[in-house]
């Protein structure tokens, strides 16, 4: 077994319910709360753009399941390690975010998809090319009524399931 | 505390030491070995042509410092998380990868920086839009000489410390 601490906690509008990917338009507020003694490793972060935001799915009891039927994909079944779900043996989050401002254990972040007071494991920066695979694809999402539904999610654009 | 527990562990020819970010075109063999377990929870992941990988950065034990001096910042010194050094609170690595195959519980991937051996904690696919940020910057390194540096690296090209 591997034991990690949080490094801080996430605060979100999120106090019920959350939606599935972070939604960069969401106006209301977002932010990482870091324990007080990392103050000084957050110096020169507020450089970059994005951010990488790991974090403990904490609100999750449902049994793990090898295959899965994500939100956007009208029942069609695939393997778990083939989707997002938060669903995982280890529930590890991955969410990229903007930065908007730190101030100063306070980063505050674009819409975040996860439930207030939820563990931070770690941040990351973000890095131009590093990070930017320009020929990604979309996996098994390639067929279009479902490309069209992940993009509505991701732009967070209203539509019906 | 938050507690995990390994999916499998990550192949790699390197045994004693690593390269500091994934070498794309390097030809040696990487894969990632999951536990048999989870050969259902891969079903369809192979459609997708990145991936990213979670491991347990289990190797290092230098004390953890809130400034570091990454290895292509010269000299310069920077928060701890404004970089992506491996020595952090929670040694939680992040690398995106190339699915080159699947064989079995077998993910064979382009090159991963890390040591053989190494605990795999997740695996989630990388997808189009949702992770590739067009608009991202460089951070700090956004200075021509740190920037070029970093590039070389990303890419690794031979080049001079």
């Amino acid at each position: 077994m591997i034991s990690f601490e949080p490094i801080g906690v996430i605060r979100t509008p999120y106090l019920d319910s959350a939606p599935f990917q972070p939604q960069d338009d969401d106006d209301q507020e977002f932010y990482l709360e870091l324990k007080s003694s990392f103050l000084d490793a957050l110096s020169e972060l507020e450089k970059f753009r994005y951010l990488y935001v790991l974090f403990h799915i904490d609100r999750l009891d449902r049994p793990v399941k090898m295959h899965v039927s994500p939100p956007w994909a009208k029942g069609r079944t695939v393997g778990l390690f083939a989707s997002r779900s938060p669903v995982r043996p280890n529930p590890i989050g991955l969410s990229v975010v903007r930065i908007k401002k730190i101030e100063g254990t306070k980063i505050y972040t674009s819409g975040l998809d996860v439930f207030d007071q939820t563990p931070l494991l770690d941040i990351k920066p973000y890095i131009k090319d590093l990070d930017t695979k320009l020929d990604a694809n979309y996996g098994w999402l390639e067929e279009p009524e479902e490309r069209d539904h992940l993009v509505r999610h991701i732009k967070g654009e209203p539509h019906e399931h």
